[in-house]
């Protein structure tokens, strides 16, 4: 199982690197919805391998097809079908003998073995990027909606690349939650901003080169570094997520590491914060204003709540539910399994030996991950804003009470 | 909703602070299973505050009780209800005018009316750390299953409190999973040996005096601090984890992130792995010994993979599924909330003015954070292994395949 | 698995006949709602036994206690916990050696002992009438609900028992459903009018009366008689039910047929319907009226569709949606399998012999079903209500359509 | 929602009849079992229109294409997706000016809208029979498995058409399932018997004959009629089904009443079984036979329970829980709502006027709902043999028993 995300909208994919095709079904897409390919294709290419000299040179076209579930470019309520092919696989590649008899290091070759008794035999399988196809495509109708009703924003960046960071962890600010800088950024930055620093999708000019060239050092040594990506959501309304198990926080952090060669999930302070004093970490309250720093007006649909903080140590999250401030995660990557170096290691039948990869393969995954990062994010918001909506319409329906606060 | 925990064992747990009994009925626990209080209080003791200078000196009992589900010590097979009583619970601390009046910074107040549009006049509502009972509770049945059919051991200690580390990242080692010891740490420490370092729970004389000395610290100036807990989960068959969406290290991270004042996880290598090389990180096959390291001899019911990893970066993960070798990950609480010191935020009704926070709270909840850690990952391993025991159940039924990679 | 029910209003219930007690968890009961047990203990005392001379004479009180989930008589929107204590289980009518050695014919005895490997000693364990308890105390709160919000009106009785018919089919009626008086019933029956109707809860004095003396027939030689309940679910919103597979139709039949002793379920015309030409059995559109038949007036909070049928075969559902017209369904109970007559059967063992059942027993369960098929209604509602507030909810934030259907 | 079905075995279905594709994705299918379309085209052919002359003419072709999850015709444990081209839908018969202005009489037009907000402009949207095809195909892969597993073995058949029965209901045998000749039929028949009794699939030369002549008589005078299905599943081992609530005649009627134009459920004696007294209906253990009734010989993966019953009113299923004696049911379909004659009924604008319908129609669905129902059966039991085996799997790690009974 394992192939369903999300309650309210919920997705279901399928497919592998393999064969016909790879697509997914959206169920619980809101009725009425002007949806057409033009509105999901821009994420799916932003995914798309083979966008400068540092990502893999693969161009896989990626053309979605919408099945069903709409008529004349809008949606009806009913399951939305969407597929892509699968093309240009290059199975030599791939499937060789070498790959045949070395499960590969850190991949999952060996696990997915394990797990189902049988592997498919060229590629990465189910647990090959072009998996994250269906997620893009669903988070795409996702952020429609949440664009349409609230005027959501979600926009994901390039925070570190091996050990050059954006805002680096410091005595002072051991998180960067603490740093005013960064909570501007995190109000401010928008998707255009960050690719218009491509290719690294790290929103800063100096950090980003430095980023890119640490990238590229790696690429010619046929080795790979890892990176941090950080995402915020906007204008997100008060009152999403789903004590006590599924908190906001844990569905996000469900989602993220759900991507493939995720090793890490912090939200608000996150790990830094374990080392700032309460006294300091706490959101004190403030009444809130009308209109949300780094941005001109505000949707119609969102009713911002009265009050907000003065700090966003929580992300936006307190208790599991979001308070309306922005939400800011980070999502870490690992450095890639494929390399070109050779590496030491043992056959499927325990003889030790030497693997050598062909192939073509990013040495970072983290200018890639963003718009995946992007559409998870999206996916659990919507869900957690229709399961909101639907207790507040069937709270409006009961008399008022006298108190918010009951007492005897 | 939000209140049910897992799919094949299935925890669904009620109760807040202020209300008669906290609980839950955990469905899917294999019939006959020897099963009485006895296993569950132990646990249900070790997460109770009131166990030394530096936790709150509440001491609020917790006795479980079963309801149903099991006869005569047998577990039947069907849900098994259990109950704790509340008692003991203070209501003036809460319930004054001052917290009438205020949403506590950083607590759940706010969101928690935000939400549900009323909310419990006292204490913490769901919100509440007594929330955690239903899951200990849930948690210790999980654990003796996993035990008596695997062996699995799943332990928890303290691994930092503010900026005292048990391994602090350095230049060569920017994560532990790097650093040897710490594997042999990983591969070895137990329950016993960690509750011989209370009150901390961090297994090394050293710096557990240097975390309890800054708790005290904390404590006395009426702040708080966080700090994180590592868990380490050994002998899980490999093949744990559910691809695409809920990869081990998916359904880990949204356990974690769901216990109060979490904020962030990583699993394995986790964020210091960005900063390693892929050609370091990778963790090459190799033949697997007949037992593990750091046991004496293994479960009759574990069936070792035939292959392990020379190093273990991936955390016992790699492709969402387990491999056999010891899972573990990290876990980030943030300072808590309630503390002593006087407070500038702002009332329900927009007005500023000054919060002095009555109550009993500790000013770090690491240590006691120890039993929900282990408890909600033996809800994640029971859940993936009866999902995995499933499949193989499934299987086994059908032909033999020629080749388990299969071929034209 | 199996025992929770409901996605939105999602009851968990536990508990058997030999435990501590029996109760449930009601998940996803919406905020800021008026709820004590007084709200619920009507229904608890209409399905106990000990009501009259043709039912058990057990007398099990079943007085049911909130846990949690409210506070000062108002719902939180958090887990509503309840509870029942058991008491009064006579074990020795059951757990004598005769029931020790036989699994009883046509009981569950034997089925659980092939299911879980292992069975609670006494009585019916999970499989009793008891195990309904939970089910008509989360029944209870659905409905409050739904009357609160939409008045909707939830009525079931007694339609016949063995070959005693409140409504006959004949040649002309194949189905009841095409006679008007049976239309006119299916709009005006409430539960006051059922009950004075007690024991049988057949709103009819003479054929109540039959079916009480055909009762007390099969009760005198030691036998035992089946019989059917119809259920009447009125003043519903048109809009419910989440085709395909969660048609309305089939989530009520879901409901129905997991109610201990139930063999079939049918809707509108139901098995009868198949005679009827599709030309009588369409019904027809016409324009609604304001006020429904058989009301005087409309709660404030329905929406009434502008379109009702002339007729309502359908049995107020079309397509798997609701119309706004009168649901009516009818489900079948098998007699009652403890009989007090002795029985040739085979023990555990495969050894023939003569069972010959002690115990307190019913001739015949329909009058006790009557509050238990309203209960599973009643959830079934609730949970289709919820999901449909949720999807209108949804939409209404999206920018009106030109046409409510699309075209190029 | 509701476009999933199942928890272990889990189809999510998408398209309507006006879209580019309908399909299906199957998630939980065992790993490394043959698969290839040709064991999926003959069930899919079975329910194509077209197939005599008293079924629509419509030639859909309906060739279903697999996208994934399998590899050389290996199924690799991954989700399974599957499509079909729609094609030759003449969107002229629908969508022309009367169709715009009414909502057919007992069709899905009506209700879809008052759900949505917004309908399909052509046919019956998702409501259409189309929808059934990703059923059929999903159905067809669980059958293989439950086939190669266990020999189970599903066949479906008319029992009635309008008032011409199978097996009418008579004084001595209210109910078929009392009647040994009922039983007979139940333990032998197969599907190849059946489309021997084409077109109307009803097993016996004289009942067949006189139906067919029926259904004539209808489309001859544009009218239409009901009629009953019913499905025996063989060879199923004891323990399937999960109470409380997904009993297995539960699920059972679910999956049924989720089938377009149902109106009706009953499994073993069903509502014929309330007028048969307990002494009679309760089925009397035996010990079981070797080798079924009806069979030569016994799949190897299937172990018979040690005891049987007598008779069979219980339909194979006790306490919700399959007994292993064969489980048989019969589905109501009502007349098609399609009829060719005029009809007086009102505009959506609530104008009377006479619709006229045009378009192909079946003036009985009962032939072609034969496969539809089997389909839906496999995906029931296999639901249920999976969570079985998974608990059968999950128990076998435990140390054995003393006692099945436990006991102080």
């Amino acid at each position: 199982m394992g192939s369903t995300f999300g309650n309210h909208f919920r997705v279901t994919t399928y497919g592998e690197s393999h064969c016909l095709s790879v697509g997914c079904i959206v169920d619980g897409c809101p009725p009425g919805m002007a949806l057409s390919e033009a509105d999901i294709q821009p994420q799916m290419t932003r995914r798309r391998p083979g966008q400068s000299a540092i990502t893999t040179p693969r161009d896989e076209k990626d053309r979605v097809e919408i099945q069903s579930g709409t008529e004349f470019g809008i949606t009806l309520g009913t399951p939305i079908g969407m597929r892509v092919m699968n093309e240009n696989q290059r199975k030599q590649d791939y499937g060789n003998k070498t790959m045949d008899l070395y499960p590969r290091p850190s991949h999952a070759d060996w696990t997915y073995l394990e797990k189902y008794g049988v592997k498919a035999s060229s590629g990465g399988g189910r647990s090959s990027a072009r998996e994250t196809i269906g997620r893009v495509a669903a988070g795409a109708i996702a952020e429609k909606y949440l664009r349409q009703a609230y005027g959501i924003e979600i926009v994901a960046f390039t925070a570190s690349v091996g050990n050059v960071f954006l805002f680096p962890p410091s005595a002072t600010h051991p998180t960067a939650a603490t740093n005013p800088e960064y909570l501007k950024l995190v109000e401010r930055i928008d998707r255009k901003t960050v690719d218009s620093f491509l290719p690294v999708r790290c929103p800063h000019e100096e950090s980003g080169k430095r980023m890119e060239k640490l990238i590229e050092e790696f690429r010619d040594r046929e080795d790979s570094i890892g990176g941090t990506v950080t995402c915020v959501i906007r204008n997100c309304p008060s009152g999403l997520g789903e004590p006590c198990f599924d908190k906001l926080e844990a569905t996000l952090a469900h989602a993220m590491l759900s991507i493939p060669a995720t090793k890490g999930f912090e939200i608000g302070s996150g790990f830094g914060g374990c080392q700032v004093p309460g006294s300091v970490h706490n959101d004190a309250f403030i009444k809130a204003p009308a209109v949300p720093p780094g941005q001109d007006a505000l949707s119609a649909n969102v009713q911002r709540p009265r009050l907000t903080t003065k700090t966003n140590n929580s992300g936006g999250v307190q208790g599991g539910i979001s308070n309306g401030a922005p939400i800011y995660f980070t999502v870490a990557f690992k450095p890639p399994a494929t390399i070109g170096q050779a590496q030491t290691t043992t056959t499927y039948d325990e003889a030790e030996g030497v693997l050598e990869a062909k192939g073509r393969h990013d040495p970072c995954v983290v200018p890639r991950a963003v718009p995946i990062v992007e559409a998870m994010a999206a996916l659990v918001i919507i869900d957690a804003v229709l399961a909101q909506q639907a207790r507040a319409a069937a709270r409006s329906l009961l008399p008022a009470l006298e108190r918010v606060v009951p007492v005897q």
